[in-house]
């Protein structure tokens, strides 16, 4: 199947929004067997998104686009698409039942704007918005198959994963199989080259792909074919393979995330942890409890940004400060033992480091970040010299610190 | 002048990268009055670049091209252009001793790869790239101006700025202008029927634009027009109605941030701020740390997940938690106060609440929030019920959390 992407909205196109749906989109679909062929930005005009749907519509089997359903007056998707398909417009009574109960839900009041939502192109086939008002459309039009979404991120995953997703797989032919393998702490062309012998021999309907993300590679095999076992047999063989070549940096499987899994080890030891965050200023306590159900393990963290709260919440001697300064091995030691002290946790995560873009040394330049982690017995430190900007140096410490804690835990430490 | 953006690559379809270098481009372009009608992303297959050439072509009297430049083989964009213009190729010394230095500098060897992207279209007039290898090409064919640069974002951006830039200024003879309101609390459906009728008596040279986030609406006022005097008046003239209308939502403009604004209050003022999260879980303490230099007003935070945490960290008393509950505008005035205690500041953000998917009961259901703020003297407690999913429950949070703090220190909060 082809697929053709429309993202509508002249805030995309004038760069106030990075289209981040695109990508997500093209993953998506491309995991589903779905071959992306062509992609359109256009504003919120009628001429504009005429042109567009109509080169979409020759391009590919199934248009899909994003945007433009709110209840402002630059929303006209529905408008433009009854139109472009020749269909006029009608009021949903159930559509409108359903957004009257959602805001008397959430204790507001239905304005008329939320009534002129309730009208739809003639022959709508509604696909369930669970996070929004505005639901997902499929249309079917001559040979082509057009589907319309909010362009909201959340609200667009939703649908596609509830709706889109199930809707691609009962029309294909061939069974599609992946399966990902989670890495961390191994760059992609080094990973690349660890397995480059499983990759130049893999057959025909087998392939490799590498997804990498900050301080993360996903190894994704995939598999395509008509006889199910089979196809999974062959895809899981060369998923062992890999594994087995990379052992050392494989953290989890398909959904897993560092959090996820170190969460897992938690549980099955019966430990609590917490953290003690300079530099990262709570990415890495917010990583952890977005798992949910993570309150089984997590106790708190304390945040101590200033060299003042360092000393008074977590006990870091001044003397240590003074002659090391507070990104040092020295410190972040006496961080982790002071979370443990003072959280009464079995182990202790703890991080200081100069995130930039200003706070850097001849001696320490921007980007020197310490890790610790421990128990009460014991606590491993990892110094980094990472090169991006704020940000990403942020977020790239707090995954190697998670990844440093499970190792820790793991015992693997010494593997790496 | 109307322009058109294709960015070439396979990887951008598949969703392998974001396309970050569109927005760029949308964005620079506005700004210099270019008026951007459409973008395509196109694999690295001739037939689908000449679609997107003539597509582009028919739109545009500017055609922008980023990517297919370097010197792998799947970097064809050169030949596709040179054969849609129907010209040859040459081989370009200049370009070539300009490489040949350039590796020299570096201490690389060139190799046979390097003197083959010295091969370009007949009558390319070049762009310096004093960031890479591959420089920009500018091409005049029919009535339409194509510009072609590299795909790396720095080295576009390069060219953007020193060259395209210019190059656009020099044949422009209208103005665009843009300003966007920051609105926080309230939806953007109300936000459109509070300021209908400013939108309704527009001029037809103006228009107004709803870009809706979690918590948060951004509303963009852009116009066109001849004189830019004139045009900027008449933008300013509709932001003020607007602002006046809304003021009690609005906290700041353009690329105004709460974090970064809530950060200038407290400058101004020469305070200090702390937070004592439990559902947020650090988000709230990352979201403030993500502005560079808030180590000036950020001293840090108590993530008091557990109870028990609550209660020795923060010094929340054990009958009222078991009285109220955690999640209860007693126990977020305790943690506001007890933040200001344990960590000695000004200023104190708590949160305590259900983020779910688990933990609610009919009387307190997931989505159930508490936030405090306040000072030594004064605390101020909000309910919120959410409906989202975990991480958006969250997200929102933590954004109303960080809009309540900055309309306390304003001493707006009687407004709302």
């Amino acid at each position: 199947m082809k697929a053709s992407i429309i993202t509508i909205g002249t805030e995309i196109l004038i760069g106030q929004i990075v289209d981040t749906n695109s990508a997500y989109l093209g993953e998506k679909l491309g995991e589903a067997g779905v071959t992306i062929v062509s992609r359109f930005s256009v504003s919120d005009q009628k001429d504009d998104m005429f042109k567009a749907l109509e080169r979409a519509q020759n391009d590919a089997d199934l248009v899909i686009l994003t945007g433009g359903l709110g209840p402002t007056k630059d929303d006209i998707t529905k408008k433009v698409l009854a139109e472009y398909f020749g269909r006029g417009m009608y009021f949903d009574a159930k559509q409108y039942d359903r957004l009257k109960e959602f805001f008397k839900r959430i204790n507001r009041p239905t304005t008329k704007a939320h009534e002129e939502q309730c009208f739809f192109p003639q022959n709508t086939i509604f696909m369930e918005n669970a996070m929004g008002t505005a639901p997902g459309m499929l249309f079917h039009f001559g040979d082509t198959q057009f589907i319309s979404m909010p362009g909201v991120p959340y609200e667009m995953k939703y649908i596609v994963e509830n709706h889109v997703i199930p809707f691609i797989e009962k029309q294909r032919n061939e069974f599609l199989y992946h399966y990902t393998i989670q890495t961390a702490g191994c760059g992609e062309s080094v990973l690349a080259e660890k397995i480059e012998d499983i990759e130049t021999n893999l057959e025909n309907h087998l392939s490799i792909a590498y997804l990498p993300s900050l301080g993360k590679v996903r190894i994704r095999v995939s598999g395509h074919g008509t006889k199910e076992e089979q196809l999974q047999a062959d895809v899981d063989r060369t998923v062992n393979q890999i594994i087995e070549r990379v052992s050392k940096y494989v953290f989890g499987e398909n959904t897993d995330s560092l959090q996820s899994i170190l969460g897992e080890l938690l549980k099955e030891q019966q430990c609590t942890i917490g953290c003690a965050e300079s530099c990262t200023g709570g990415l890495i306590s917010n990583l952890i409890t977005s798992v949910s159900g993570s309150s089984a393990y997590y106790q708190g963290s304390i945040i101590s940004y200033s060299n003042r709260l360092k000393k008074e919440l977590l006990g870091v001697k001044e003397e240590i400060l003074d002659e090391y300064g507070a990104v040092s091995h020295q410190v972040v030691t006496q961080m982790v033992k002071g979370c443990i002290d003072k959280l009464g946790t079995d182990y202790a995560i703890a991080v200081s480091g100069i995130a930039g873009p200003t706070g850097g040394t001849p001696e320490k330049p921007v980007g020197t970040i310490y890790i610790g982690v421990g128990n009460k017995d014991d606590v491993s430190v990892k110094k980094l010299q990472l090169t991006k900007n704020r940000s990403k140096n942020i977020e790239y410490t707090a995954y190697a610190a998670l990844n440093f804690m499970r190792l820790f835990i793991q015992g693997k430490l010494s593997d790496t």
